[in-house]
Formats: structure tokens, sequence, C-alpha cells
């Protein structure tokens, strides 16, 4: 991550009014006249047909202000505003209402949530709140049908909550009222009102920064380009007190390393004087004429083919799935898949010692909310065209609700896939030419924390499969340098230094997502089996073959030997199976993780970003369900120290034999960088699946229809001319 | 693999003067009238627009009898024709004409080809033929200029050329005219007209079956199904003398396990009684009004966006790309990426020491040709609607040309997927929210060896990217059980046997796709880098981070340093550069191979299997190029014993550093069946890229135009009701 921001001292101040002004709803006048185009703060900007059983703009501006229709539905702009009234006047915070880091849906209890149906009144909605007061981390419920606070608790041990947009702004005022960086921005040629700074997390490296909330603050010039990540102020890093305002730290090393040009930076398409040096694309385009297949209930019920569930924007995990029910093949009776399943974390580690860089360490989702920092998509090119758009109704630090506008986009995919297929070579006397046209659903978010930007997609499958991706694009955090080209670099055949421009280093780095799949087969107690192939060597003389593998199913019975590591020579599969559901031939019902493309932290386990991380000490972990486990690196992870991670709840070694178990899964990239990520990288992207394994009584997708030529739609260039 | 035949005898007569007859072409009458639409023989499918920049039917029409165009253009029916001329008057062959197993362009020198420009004239054109003479494999070159055979070797050593369509047809006749086999399927209550026989290709297990070549014959139901796969009659299995034309052993040890029944086994659509469980999805399609953005030059040259290559049936290897380059982006200059790239071979060993099952270890491209096994592909569901489609020309074993047609389809693809993104956050100063979709451009061809179909993709993206994937789906190979369901099976806890249905057992095999990678860095001689990435432990005081990871660049000098084996835990990159080709930064030019999930063959590397499938021993290889060493398990993998494989080719241990080097990729699943892999199998799909690292001198993709609202195509559904 790196929170981005900008520090044209007006500016600040306007973004900070700005922010206020735009996203205050009053109560009972809600009133989103306010927005215009280019800040559509409002309504989704969706593409609805009359027939599509989608919810219109008015019946989404409703939502916003009207009451929720399930148990798991976001919090309201009223019920926000009405947590805030009650917090307002709760004792502790009358004589100063403190900095909220966090409010959402408290949700309730999982046993309430599965016995809830469709029309039932709702269970009691209740607020999270994590706030700080007097330098400690507040947790507070509030009831919103007592109208009272409910629980308080003051958290002792290390970590913080998220910080928040006004911590930003405040630290990068902050630093910039600095004089020793003013006298530093100048000396390097680069002027004040060009001045761009970013916040990136301190992590915790021991006593130094303890006991107070600090924040690094490094700056860059956007003098001539938007793309001012190009272009640091190496060596520069002021750590700043959040809570106190000033500035406790200030390292100046670099004075002697020129910030890198701003040529050939700007990203921007209006700012591009060359035309691309390949033949332009005729116009291409997914086309769905009478409109796409899904529905999306109440704003949050999103049904299509033999899938339901629900989906919901959060500030901090960005996009939840809740409640995936996928109908039987047989039967058509819907089944449980997955309770909940989220990026839970995202662990960015940078690759240098270098008292500048050593603290670039992120937790992003923890540190500055996935959620938070998902700007709107941009239609056409981020979600295709017949997407529907969700917003994401968040809190800012005053307690206020705002609208983070078109968040997530919701859309059927159709990639020129095949599905399933099959052809008989002509020496058989069967005429066969069997082949289907795979079309899948896609939930779709992309969160911008700082310079890097991740694609989130949820990608689901007739078949039964769920494929959870990842994509990753925006900017590389780079390093300035002396070095203009690579005979300048000492070792040189070593080239451990990826010079990416002239005087920039894409520092070397890794991306970790850990995901939290609640997954429920079928009902919630579930038993982890891995099936492992092992090498089996033949007896002599019992087959011309010497070795085969065979399957062996074991059980997994404790959380400690659900503690995996992938490996290419000593594979297994893991399902999850409900030993109680069986099919008709015996097999218990389950659903397997089948990892893609990954990368493993090789970080010292005693390296304190990797005890804050240590969910990504293996890929795959099993806990038994628990409440309050929800996020891998621990609920307060602003500058942890690790004692609330996976790592440590597992080390209880519960038992998760027939439990509700949670599964964990990691997904890793190295990133060694190269001259083809600057100025902007092109995406990269990994995915793992959930796939059933004899979860169906055969194959669920046998019986769907092939395309036919007579179904498609009829089409013609937008200028009429082909 | 597994070529299914099927055994009703004046059927299989039949199938042989059809073979015959429609695929027979006189060279100088050519007529495609007796074509017709079931049989599509003569011409590719393709939807052209007058304006495309494609060729027409007629030119193709002309292509398939006319002059080649490229050096590198498979041989035309004339030219075909003409070697069958030539063979047929060599002294040799002149008391009698021997069976033809591969008869394909002897492609040109290297030298040769890379020299020569559009306009030239071409080299000389040469075939390649593989003939079978008094049971030895020969190996000839005609020369079509000097109209004469230029060459002809008798390889002594093990060995044979691929099975014939013939050979599989005359097997299986002999093994059902076999009165054991008649009693034993009449015993089973399987009528004789009901048999469907499929010839496995029988490995290589030591000296039994040395010195002739033969198959096994195995058979099935197909009463009341087309899906006789999943109705095994199963321990019975005939070994057949393929030049004999005699059964050598007959094994009949099955009697007591039940053919599977054929309830809910057949796949067609229009076997079909009950609707699907899902809602029905409305139509969706990529549309291109204004036609695809792609060429294709004298039906062979790809032009698309920044990329040119040549694309071509074969009928061993499936589809083959050369001559690969990207524009370059700075330069606008075509940059040569790779000389030749093609699936090598496919190893699908099964998992069972069996004596009905031991020798299932397939090597379908070597054994059966992944070319001669790729059926039409079916338009809308195989390939999106814009698709052009190509035809393969082959030889059949009488010499004579035939065509497989619609064999490769060629589209582009727009999948909603992202090419590259970045926004800001609201708090910096800029407005930022760029996006731009990803189109790319797809090769696709789909063998369907026996009951598996494997689809295979090279997706081309404008930043360079080469995505090679492989997608399996079809029918899975099943052996017949007493069980009824998992209760009966003996140590039921282990579940070792995976039941798919009853009687039905899926057994666990394995699938290895090897890459013959030729990459050409901007010229022949390249180096394998290897950037590995390695943990380093900071110094007490260096820093407050305990360690970090450095990629560390190793250049690989020898074939022995280049079998590399992945490793989640001991990470590298592995980049193919071109030291004299450096970026402007002084970075050499290159690209890396990035791959995705895996899986490796575990057997013991002593088992006979192994041995000839050695290539798959290490997921990378790098040999130096030579022009024989094209096929991972040799020249002549029928029956071969492993002694042509790269395991042994690498075993000179020749230097690799800055020469013309190829590169081997094994792309390999784990396949444990479960209840939703019958009776078709969902498509499962791995892959691996080919990415640009400092090839270029920045993004590729940078000036790339984002999609607009006022480009796309104006479309209305089918029925005009919307």
């Amino acid at each position: 991550m790196e929170t981005a921001s900008y520090i044209n001292f007006t500016f600040i101040l306007f973004i900070v009014l700005f922010i206020t002004a735009y996203y205050w709803y009053p109560q009972d006048k809600l009133d989103f006249q306010g927005c215009s185009e280019s800040t559509p703060c409002c309504t989704s900007k969706n593409r609805f047909s009359s027939n599509s059983g989608l919810a219109s703009e008015t019946q989404i501006h409703k939502l916003k202000v009207g009451t929720p229709q399930h148990p798991l539905d976001p919090l309201t702009v009223r019920e926000i505003n009405k947590v805030r009234t009650i917090l307002s006047s709760y004792e502790p915070f009358l004589s100063s209402f403190p900095p909220i880091h966090f409010l959402s849906l408290d949700e309730p209890d999982k046993q309430r949530i599965l016995g809830w149906n469709q029309g039932d009144p709702l269970p009691p909605r209740k607020a999270l709140v994590l706030a700080l007061l007097n330098g400690q981390s507040n947790v507070l419920t509030v009831d919103l049908e007592l109208s009272r606070v409910t629980s308080h608790e003051i958290k002792l041990g290390a970590g913080y909550p998220m910080v928040s947009m006004d911590d930003i702004s405040a630290a990068i005022k902050v630093a910039a009222s600095h004089q020793e960086l003013n006298q530093s921005a100048i000396a390097r040629g680069v002027p004040l009102s060009e001045l761009s700074c970013i916040s990136p997390s301190p992590g915790w490296y021991g006593p130094d920064e303890e006991g107070r909330r600090v924040i690094k603050v490094q700056c860059f010039s956007s003098q001539d380009t938007v793309n001012f990540y190009m272009r640091p102020l190496e060596g520069l890093t002021i750590t700043v007190d959040l809570d106190e305002k000033e500035v406790v730290k200030f390292i100046d090393k670099g004075r002697g390393i020129p910030v890198p040009k701003a040529t050939n930076t700007d990203y921007r398409y209006t700012a591009q004087e060359k035309p691309p040096e390949m033949e332009p694309l005729n116009p291409i385009s997914i086309e769905q004429p009478k409109g796409p297949s899904f529905s999306i209930e109440n704003g949050h019920i999103v049904k299509w083919a033999n899938w339901v569930f629900h989906l919901k924007a959060d500030q901090r995990a960005g996009m939840i799935i809740s409640k995936a029910m996928v109908r039987d093949s047989e039967t058509g009776v819907l089944r449980s898949v997955m309770y909940k399943g989220f990026a839970s974390e995202l662990f960015v580690p940078y690759m240098d010692p270098d008292e500048n860089w050593y603290f670039k360490t992120y937790m992003d989702a923890g540190e500055f909310g996935l959620g938070a920092t998902a700007m709107s998509l941009v239609p056409l090119n981020d979600c295709p065209r017949h997407s529907h758009y969700i917003d994401g109704i968040f809190v800012s630090s005053d307690g206020k609700p705002y609208v983070q506008p078109n968040m997530i986009c919701v859309f059927e995919r159709y990639a020129g896939d095949i599905g399933w297929r099959h052809s008989e070579v002509p020496v058989n006397g069967f005429e066969i030419r069997e082949s289907r046209a795979k079309v899948t659903l896609v939930a779709r978010m992309a969160a911008s924390v700082g310079n890097y930007d991740y694609i989130f997609d949820w990608e689901f499958q007739t078949d039964g499969l769920i494929r959870i991706k990842v994509s990753l694009s925006g900017m590389l955090m780079v390093k300035g340098t002396t070095y203009r080209n690579v005979y300048q670099i000492p070792k040189q055949e070593e080239m451990s230094i990826p010079l990416v421009s002239e005087n920039v280093i894409g520092v070397v780095h890794d991306h970790f997502i850990t995901y939290h799949l609640d997954m429920d087969i079928d009902d919630t107690n579930n038993t982890l089996v891995k099936v492992h192939l092992v090498k089996e060597e033949t007896l002599p003389g019992e087959s011309p073959r010497k070795s085969y593998i065979k399957a062996k199913r074991e059980t997994v019975k404790t959380e400690e030997d659900a503690r995996i590591k992938l490996k290419l020579y000593d594979p297994s599969e893991f399902h999850v199976t409900n030993p109680s559901k069986r099919s008709r031939l015996g097999n218990p019902a389950g659903y397997k993780i089948v990892p893609g493309g990954n990368a493993a932290s090789l970080l010292d386990h005693l390296d304190p970003p990797q005890k804050r991380s240590a969910f990504t000490n293996n890929q795959i972990w099993v806990t038994p369900y628990n409440r309050t486990e929800q996020w891998a690196g621990g609920l307060l992870v602003y500058q942890s120290r690790g004692d609330d991670t996976i790592a440590v709840w597992s080390q209880r070694n519960r038992n998760i034999e027939n439990k509700d178990i949670v599964l964990w899964y990691t997904l890793g990239f190295h990133h060694v960088p190269c001259q083809e990520d600057f100025p902007v990288m092109p995406v990269v992207s990994s995915s793992f699946d959930l796939k059933p394994v004899n979860f169906f009584e055969s194959s669920p997708i046998l019986r769907a229809a092939p395309f036919l030529e007579k179904d498609l739609p009829v089409c013609r260039p937008a200028d009429g001319r082909f």
C-alpha cells in the first residue's frame, strides 16, 4: 500500500472539507442533488433493462436510507447516523467525540443467520465500532434496537485500528510544515507546490515506536507528471506522531540522489503524444441484448444460474461473499457451500533493509482498508458493458457515512472458453461433436492502495466451481538511485538491483493475499481431508510397472496437522468434506481447494514483519470457527506485534474434525521489477479454485444447452459502417 | 489417449473405404463436390467480411492445391501427391508400397528460414517421411525439386512411428474376430453388435513385446449410450501384432465384474431428458461488428495488434507457432521472440499396476498424433462467434492427403479483463481513473485422443506476453468394479479407489504436456539466466529488519545446470535473455517463463514409462538447438525404450551459454476423479506464460486506447425482443 497524499496545503484543507461536505447526509434530509458527473458520490451507474429483474436506481436510492432486508446487509446511511447519535450521547464520549476508525455491521451470530429465513424479522441490528480515545483502541458494540452501547472494551495490547483519511491528511500536513523537509525539497530542486507525499505505515520493529501511533511520510515530485511515484525524493523519511501531530524523526540522506525525470512517466491516455506502435483494434464487446441473466435482490442477494449468494462492500475487506449456495443438479435444492469468504489480509513486504525502506511491510487490509481504497470502477474498461455496479457505504473518522460509488461490479463473463466438450475420432461409428461454451458470473472490485491496484474477482461457474483471483496493476514503488544504467552498478553481473529507468530502481517485493473461507459444505460441521498422492512401489513380479501413485485419504484432526505448505513433489489434494452428507455412492460431499501459481514468504520467521504476518507461514491453515477470528493478522493490525494472528490462534491446536471449520488460503506473488513495469504495470494475475468433489451426484453441467447461432445477438457498428 | 474404435464389422470396412474415398484427391482433378454438410472435408467454415483482409474461401481452396507461400508452410495437397508419386517409383518401394506413418514438410534449415524474406524464392521443398518396411522404421527425405529420395535411413533401435488409423482399424478387426473375445462379450451379456473397442498403446515393459509392433485392444458396451467409455468389459485385454495381424495374447479375468449400466451416461444434448436445474442464461456473445482485427495472410501468417507469427496444423504436434515476432513499442520494428513453439509430447500415465491397466502410459503426440486426433471445432461453443477456422492437411497411411477441416480456430478474446489500471484515492489532488480493457488473440485446437479432449490455446497479449494453456475435458478412462458404493470397499476410510458411479472407478492418472519452445530473443544466440530469490539475513545493527529477499542473477552455462525442478521455498525466475541485445539501461533483452499451477511426475525413474517419458523428470530443461531434437520423447515413440529423450540428449551436458537454445517446459496435472467427472468432465485448465523482461524499454501497452461507449456495437436480440 502506501496511501498517497498531496501536499498543496490549501488543497489538503479543501479535501478535508470536501469529504465532510460531500459525504455527510443529514439523516432526514437526504439529498443527492449535490453530486455531479465528475464526483459520482451518490448512485450506482447501472444499465438496467426494464425486464431484467434488477433493482431500479430509485430502489437503490431507497436502500441507502431505507431498511436493511437481510441480517447480513451492511448498515444503511440511516443506521450509521443513528450509531453516531448514540455514540455522541455516550457518556465516555461526551467531552470529546473520538475519531472513528471502523464502524460496520456487527454481524449476528452465525447460528442466528443460519436460522433466519426470508420474511423473518431481522435479528437486532448492531454496529461494531473501533474508536481511538486517549491513544487507546476502543472496541464498542452499539445496539440499534436498544439505542445504546452494549459493550465497550479498551484494548491494552499492541495494535491500532486502520488509519483514517484524516490521519493521513494530518500526517502529511505535519510533515509538510516541517522546515527541514522544505529545505530538502528545495535543495533537490523540487518546488514545494509540486511536492506529493505518501504515508507508508511504520510496521513494528521493537520499542522505538511503541506506545504511540506513528506513520511515515515520504515525498515525490509531481512536476510535469501525475505519476509522482516515479519521482521519489530518495532517502527522505519523516516519522509523524499521528495523535500528537508532530514530527518525531527526520531522515534526509539522499540529497546526492537525483529526482528521476518526469519524461515518459505520465500514464494518462490524454497525456500520450505518440500513438501506440501496434495496429488499432476493432471494437469488441461482450454483448447481451436481452440483458444479463443475474438478478440482485434488495441490493445484495445475487442470483444467477445455479448460484445464490449475498454480496456486500466492506471498508476493510473490500468485498464479502456470504451464504454462497448452489442448486443441486439432481434435486434442484439450494445447498450451502460457503458461509463467508473474503480477503482477510494483504501483506506486502519490500526487500530492502535500508533505513528509508525496511519498514515497508504493509498489511493493507488492516492498515488502510481494501474497501476504503476501492475507488469507482471505470465502466467498459474495468468491467464489461453490461455490468451492474454496487456502492459501498462507509464511515469517515467523524462517524458520518459516505458513499464509495460504483465500487463493485457484477457481470456475466463469456471469454470464448469451453465448459466441457467431446469429439470422437472418425474411426468409430459415433458422429460426436459436443461442446458447451462456458459462461460465468464475476463480482469484482479494485483497491488502489496508494501506488498499487489490486483487482479482486470472485468468479462463479455453473459446474459449481468458484475461482478466486487477484490481479495486480498500478505503479511500482521505486527507489531513487544515482545509477543511470546497469554498467554503473557494482557487481553488474549479479544485477540484483533491478533498474527500470534512469535513476529508478524497482525494489523487489512480495504480495500475499490471505483469504478467510468459512466453508459450510451442506452444513456447518465439516472435516478437512488430505488426499495424499503417494508413490507406491510394486512388489517383484506384481506388475511390469515399478511404481504408481495411490491417493490416500487422511482425515485431519487438529489445527497443527492443518498447517500446510504446498509441495510439488509431495502433493495432496485438500478437501473440505461433510462426513454426514454422503452421495448415493457413499462419497462424502466436499469441495477441494485447488491452488494455482503461488509464491511463499521466504522471510525469517523472527523478522518482525513476518511475525506480524505469520499467517503467511503456510499456504493453508484450518481453524475452528470462532467469531473473533476473522482477520488473519488480528483485529488491530496497525503497529501490531503479531500476537493476534492465525499462527497464534492455531497454537491452541484445537480439534477441527467434524467441526465448523474455516479454511485460510494465501495467494502469493514475488515481484522482481523490469522495464515493462515502468511507468505502469501490465496486470499480473493468479488464482485458486474451490471445486466440488463428490458434492454433486454427477456432472452438474451435463444438461446445459449449447450456443446456437439463432439465439445470438444481431449487432452493427456504432457508426453504422461495417 | 486411447484412440477409440467401433467394431461393427461391416462398419469397419465402410470406414476404411470412407477414408480412402473421401480423402483422396487426384492430383490434377481436385474436386470437392463430394463433400457434404455432414462431412465437411473441404474448406474452413469462416465468416469473412469483405473488408477484413482475410483470405476468401476461394483463396483457401487454391492454397490447398496451390503453391506454398512461405518456407514453413505445410505441404500442399499437390505436394503430398507428388511425394507419393516419387515414393511409388522409389526402387526399395517398388515391390510393395509401405504404409506411411508420417509425411510432412521437412523444414529447411533454421538459418535458411531466418535469411528468407517475403518475395524471395522458397528454399527447396522437402518432405520427411516415416514409413514401415519389413517391420522396420524407415526415415526418408524426399526432395520435391529434385523429384527424388535424397536420404533414407533404416532405424535399427527401438521405437516405431505413430500408429495409423489403418493400424487401429486392423487391430480392432483382428481382435473382433477372436472367438474368445466374442464368447466373453456374450457371457457378459453384451451383444456383439454393441461392442465398441479402443486400442491403447502397449508402452514398453521389457523383452516380452519387443521386436514387433503390438497394440492392446479393450472393449466396451455401447448399448443404449454413445458413451461406451463408461461401460467397460473389465479385465479383458487382447494384444494384437499390428503387422502380422494376429492376436498374441488374450487376457480375460473380469467376467465377474458387471458391465456398468448405460443409465445417465449419454452426454449428448439431444439425449437429455430432464432440463438442467438452473436458470437459463440469456444469450451472450463476444461481438465485433467491424470484424476481428487480425488478418491471416496466405493462410498461415497471422497479424494482429503488435504480433506477427506463422501458424500451421501438424499431424503430430497439432499446432505449430513459428517465427513469433512482436513490434517494438518504441521503434515499431518487428523483433523475434520465438522461432518455434509446439506441444512436443503428452504423457498420460494411469496409476494401476493391474495386468489390464499397467501399460496405460500414453505418449499421445508420438503414438497417436495430436493433429491426427484433432477433429473439427464446434462453432460458437469451442470458439466464439467471429473465429477464423484453419484446416489441417494430413496424410493417411496410403500416402494420400486428407483434410482435417476446421481444426484450428483463431479469434480475438475479450473476457472482461483488465490490461492495466490505476486510480488515485481522493486525498491526493489527482482525479485519476485510468483503465484499459484487455483484448488478446487466441489460436486454439482440440485433440480428442480417444476418451480425453485436450484443448490447446496459444494466447498473445499486447503487452508482449504469450500464455500457453491446456484444458482437459472429455470422458474418464474408467475401471469396472463389483463395488456399487464405497461401503463395500475394504479400507473404506482410505478411499484410495475413487468410485464415480455404480460399478465404475475413475482410475487416478496424470497428464504431462511438454512444450518445445525455441526462443530466439532478438536473435538466435540466447542465454538462460536464473534470477534466484535468496533470503539474506541482515547483520546485527544493520537494519531493524532481520531478513529480506535478494534477486541474484546466475548465468546457466550447461545443460546439467538447466535441469530445473520448481521449488516453492527456493524460487527462481527463469529468463531467456539475449546478452548482446541491451536496453538503453543496459538490461539484456529477455523473456521469462512464468509457471502457473503445475504437477510433477512421482513415478520411479526406473519405471519403464517414466524412462520413456524422462522429459518429465524436470519441469524445465534447456538444450542447445539441434534440428533432430524436436520430440521430447524421441522421433520414434511407439514402443520406444527411452533412449531418445531430452534426458538422454542433455546428458552430453552441452554448453548453452550464448547459444541458440531451446527451452522445454512441462505442464502437469494430477487427476483423482470424482463423481462430477461422470459421465463427462468439466474443463480443467492450467497454463504458463512467456513474459517480456527488459525486452521493451517500458510498458508496451502504455499508449493503448481505452474502450469508449461510442465505439461499441449496437445490438438487438436475435428474435428482436428485448
